[in-house]
């Protein structure tokens, strides 16, 4: 695979912490590319195939051991690898739009900023094992407290990462956000303190807009 | 993790192809670290952990698609992470002996030479993600159609690394001879044509005189 990273204008990703809405935003965007004529492939990480739907099953309950930082970062970029040339290439080389729900932003906030592990480890796998930038993305940026409000109750059984204190995702948030101020031209920040209705409105407008930018 | 790369003494791997004789040479060197009175810690890879024997699987046996070959290499080095920070390093610091039916070499050997994927690559994950080399390196190097002709009618059901064809193992092959070749203070060369009762005495030998010269 290239060394070299290629920004693909119908790769478009949705990040951001828990609670922030990004289901229903997910559903709104399909909806309007189907309106415009698209195919649309919704996907998600870590997953999006049966193997890297496997690997995320032992990054989010590994059960028996510690999840060493190393072994999360490269188990989320194998994931990542299978992912990218089973499914998005595919779908991007048919002319279809790919919907991701986490992509190596996720990567460079959660294992850079929130397990503290090397920014350029992190280039450089993306690099390597992906290969691929998403030529819009959409950051449902939440308060840390209100997002961990909305999801408690939600749900009964807490992954590995859910389970993380309030000090860690206050990292992550910060990476995502010096991340799309570093990138104004692919990120757009989305307030996800508003309901789950005005997040999707959002959404819609921004890649509305986006979108008539390309055509 | 430190981006140092640290040769330990008391990590001995053993490396080759199928059909060498690794089992018993590795019987062999447990009892002859005991009969020195040495604690012995026996382990392999991939694997050694409950979380990497989950990714051994994985590799080995991924059922459903294609294993893309960066994925393949990054889940190699989640293993060996996860099985240097949980049990090689701990073993080691106890003062123990670690002998480990492959390690970092075979990445070098099959993900490298054998899959061509780029060596850059591995050194950085190397240093990155295992930090540790072993003192001494036991290759039990055999032809390729000899290692075969061992093999056949041993599995039932040969892995996904078994079916490959022969000009995969002799890439192999000739990687491991390169880097032996390159490393000769760590690396003894055992002649693995030799019956498995010859090698386990081979290998007694090249371990004996290398623990004397360790004294």
């Amino acid at each position: 695979m290239s060394a070299a990273l290629l920004t693909h204008p119908r790769l478009v990703t949705l990040e951001g912490g828990e609670g922030a809405g990004k289901t229903s935003a997910i559903t709104a965007i399909r909806e309007q590319l189907q309106a415009r004529g698209h195919e649309v492939v919704l996907t998600r990480e870590p997953g999006g195939t049966p193997l890297a739907e496997r690997i995320r099953e032992l990054l989010l309950h590994p059960q028996e051991e510690t999840l060493q930082p190393e072994t999360e970062l490269l188990l989320m970029f194998a994931a990542r690898a299978q992912h990218v040339q089973q499914v998005v290439r595919p779908a991007l080389q048919r002319g279809a739009f790919v919907v991701s729900d986490r992509f190596t932003d996720s990567s460079y906030a959660y294992q850079g900023n929130g397990r503290g592990l090397d920014v350029d480890w992190i280039q450089d796998l993306e690099r390597r094992a992906v290969g691929l930038r998403p030529g819009l993305t959409l950051l449902l940026d939440l308060d840390v407290r209100a997002g961990r409000a909305r999801t408690v109750g939600r749900d009964l059984w807490p992954d590995r990462i859910e389970r993380e204190q309030d000090d860690f995702f206050e990292r992550v948030r910060e990476g995502f956000r010096q991340r799309a101020a570093a990138e104004p031209q692919r990120f757009r920040l989305i307030d996800a303190a508003q309901t789950p209705t005005e997040v999707a409105a959002s959404v819609t407008r921004a890649l509305g807009d986006w979108l008539d930018g390309l055509a």
